[in-house]
């Protein structure tokens, strides 16, 4: 079973930046974490801050791959074409978000990716991630 | 460790009506269930189609409980009732819904809850409810 | 062949309240009319100010009866709730109103439940209910 | 007792078109049979598909006749001058449909006319216009 | 000097109904008035409850008449084809209204047609037209 | 003098909750006090979390009492049920609010109620039941 | 009869600057005119750039002067205050502007005046003063 | 094969008005030009305008003609009616416009006619319709 | 103590004009009586209707009184000037009006000062001052 | 003559994923079709799922290309760069779409380009290339 | 070169307030460093809380100066009078401000002076008017 | 001290594209001029027509460098993703545009990047840069 986690823009920043202060475990370092927990499944990372390339990485893996945990950022509220690459795979995606975005600004609360996903998990932090993982196992 | 899942309104239908085209497996068994896969949880359940009896049941278990998992179907919504009952106790909760909201009609687009939620869950069926169980151990 | 009708919010306070001024004639009257008028058809009355308690009515009879004749008062424009067990209970419903809700505040103008009800009789006075009725009969 | 049936755009298709599909029933048959249902009514019919012509009819026959059933159509959605017609007349107006409008697109759940029609009667195929009748008759 | 009083729909019916109350000036008596009154104005008018049929009136006339004073009606607040239509012609239009469209239901509270008419004159009654016609002379 | 003070959703936990934080004074003895105070007045007191229970407290009282001072809680922004009961009685009813909802998020801007109140105290901590209190008494 | 034409901000540079682009015909000179041409009325003038002083003078003059031609120039889009001043007043009260605003920007497009005023005269330039001035001796 | 070309209001003055300007090539002569340009297809003309009478033609033709070219003009933006015509005929209808609407006024950027229609030619001056026209032939 | 008691614009005419309808009641006789009533407060009062001169005022008076009763007329509805006012003074300030605003005009509806205002009384006529005096006493 | 085709983002995926479904013609396929049927007009053609890429295309051959037929796809409605690099080249630009938006989601109704392009074609298929590609040798 | 600096409502309160929080540098002091700072430039400064007062100002200056800096203050978003002086003046203005107002109330976030402005300089302190005057030197 | 200036979308046609017309200035140019004014301030220059490559920038020297002038040209109305950028890096960020945005179309009136930047110059042509560079320096 192959699934792919996808990060969008700003992601890479995650546990790379101000080490003192979140520790330095990177997004790296949690997905050695997942593949430690999950040795049934092959999981495999992609991260771009380019909205087209993430369409691409969708298009490349979307016809094969098991699944797809995707956390698009900021694309989530502006991006109709990661939208509409997400209807024409034929791979289920998740959308997650590590945080709870309906207590952001207004403009977070509109996702254009949700009506073409599978499902939804937000707000548990790095965990959402491996809730939604788990979606795929279940 | 002791988890409340609480059902909002038609909630209760599920399962019980059209056996033979949803099966016989009702939401009390599908409770059971989840019990027998979580010994280690203590598994409440609470249903009601009153907003008030909601927000009542809430109060109650809302300063020793250790989390909700909270669908709270058509209230989620119309009721800011059940937000502050939610800001107002002290057991964290966590919405759920079955089908994915956002593929349905616009003013399901709007959750007064998720603001005063710790995350979301949804979309994924009757396993939308093991997924919100499951952030309370991780 | 069963109907019920079904009232909601302040309905209980017709006829009763200032009989100088609105006659003697109380709903549970004008019931008894529709009863005499229709001796072919077992007419049903049941009547609440709680949101929650007229679902646990549709639910209860709703998948029995021939055809429920309701005026769900103010929860016409806020009940996101009742629209979904209209929609999930199988006996067909019509909306009735009293006054022609178009001539009222703007908030009154929507109503969630005429899309999933079979049709809609308003401002014809207590004879909507009776026109209401007989579109169970023609 | 004199009624007038008028109908606005695009109804003169009803029943003419695709008889193999809909039957060869017209409006004009269906006239008849309400005819003979009602022979105390002096039922008139009139359609128009030119909002103009309808207001028309309306001055012509609005200080003399005892009720209008009116299924203005498409006008209904953007006809403010209809609205001022009927408002213009001394004759009462019922407002009809034969769909329910509230399950159709959003630019038709807005009425000019509800507000100054007497009532409406909607979503009960043509018993709709018997059901409007009615209301003059009881 | 050829000046053209042209009204919409509804306004054929002002000064023929209900002479008891609004006594039996009618606008046909008016105009006769206004012409005694501007001997050097030549006044033509004309009416139509049909919005093409006013198009077709402003097509014939627009290109030779001195001044056009119009009160659409109802289809000020609806008609961008009568705006076109203004926009079409060579001779200046001013709109006028008999009441103050400012204190009625907010959908009159927008005209397509102002801003491709020279000018406004609106709530002083009859007097309305008067003013207007006064416009092209001053 | 008859005056009934009325709470809605979730008020009940005023005082009651976290004594060492708010103190023990809870809503049953800021009543007594009140009564203290108000010798000359019979303050009566209600609470529900339950929309139509409040509604049905209205209708049982709003026509013998002299006053009612009403927090409706989260409801305000969201019953017109509540709003057609204060319509349906006789009593007058002052809208009552303990913190400044224009403050608060934007959803709690609009109330229901106001129209169809008396007046409105909001703002001024518990002293805003008594400043109510008093408009009756003045 | 006594007239007052009032003049709101900016307009007190209308013909006094650029004289060799606008001529030097200030709005002093044309009042002139007005007066000369209007010789049985008493026509008072006063401008300010100052929302409240212009209240001031509507109380000053509100209870006497016959009738009021007001330019409120920018403050007719925003002024409630100017709008109440008018209500309080018995003098009635003829909006006019030089310009059509419907051409100009979208806040133009809304006035708080002209619901409280008799009528609107606008689009005419300077001659939109006098055609006002007529509607009180016509 | 025979294809109608419907053309709305104001779109008569064509070529005929101001010849110096745009020439004498009336959209009679553009008709003969492209009769010449496309002898195997069967041209037909029709314009009105009067939304009632574009109605009734579009039933008259819209059963058995192979293609409608229409551009519906200011009703593109206004007319519920017409767009219901072109759902009831089996006769395909492409939209086409003679300038870019989407450079113009704002509710000129709403057609509902669109939703109706097989596709939208339109900005290509009087090009548009022949390229209409090929889309029946391709 | 001392409290300023300031009314915004068009609040002077009240009792002061048609004193056959009102009484002789002024508010300056009004705030006489206010001063018999509390001798242990400084009642101080003020009034303009220009909104900058407002804004002197508070800023004056605001960092030394004990508080201000506000009733800011019309421009409660429109000044962003005085709500900055408000919150750049230390004195609490109370928002006050003599009307249930919220039974008007919608643009009443919307209040710049309630934000930046310890609370708000409205609808109780003039007793609304003398509660928000109370509310500092209390 | 040259004249580019430029797609947008997902519309590589055209022709080539589920060729038993939709056939194995693929874009690229489609493009030699049209070169051998339009000898005399050189057909560029390039794709990218990446918004500054195709800006970057723009720029590049914007300058002395004779046309452009752009299907931005999901950028149509999202991308403001993109219309500003429109404006910014001097060839000419025609937007096309395969399907009719106007029949799709109401975030596809809003096109940023049309505003800037010379013309719009869609809703014929592959065919809307073909004709807009057309419109530059007519 | 005469460049003058003018601020609108409640800035005259900066420096002045709170000396041990704010430091005891008025606004006065600023102007007396720039003035230190640019000796090549006549240096002038107006304040006032009243609208119509700053236009006055506009209008004497506003032929003859070279430039001015104006911080309107909350004026910014509600004075169409303030935008209209601007315009009616031929010295261009500079608009400025302190705080960065994108980051504060949403009504906050129009500007009715920036359409009529040369430029915006805002967010950066005091600093802010240093900027703009720089900028009538560059 | 390092300073960055970024631009975005079609800001690379700058001075290079016509220029007989715009001189042949182009924006490195205008670079060199501004290193030669500012010997004392490392300069730095990047410009993309691509979204993420603009965020890959800015996270690149979003750690070191002292300032950053960002004219994200288009993607400032359009581009969350940017926006997260910013207050995801610790180097201060300063928006610039050339144009006064507001002058233009409505969509340009909304930036996402304001209320993450320091502050923002807008309208002073190039200048807008050097201004933005000095409130680094100052």
């Amino acid at each position: 079973m192959t699934i792919w986690i996808i990060n969008g823009p700003n992601l890479n920043l995650l546990g790379v930046r101000e080490p003192e202060i979140y520790g330095n475990k990177s997004f790296d370092h949690y997905i050695e974490e997942l593949r430690e927990r999950y040795p049934q499944v092959d999981i495999k990372y992609f991260q771009s801050n380019i909205e087209g390339v993430i369409i691409d990485k969708l298009h490349e893996i979307g016809f094969s791959a098991d699944g797809v945990v995707l956390n698009a950022g900021a694309y989530t509220h502006t991006s109709v074409a990661i939208a509409d690459a997400i209807s024409a795979i034929s791979t289920p995606v998740v959308e997650v978000h590590i945080s709870n975005t309906a207590k952001r600004e207004e403009f977070r609360h509109r996702s254009y990716l949700t009506p073409v996903c599978r499902g939804v998990v937000m707000g548990f932090g790095l965990n959402s991630y491996e809730m939604a993982l788990n979606s795929f196992i279940m």
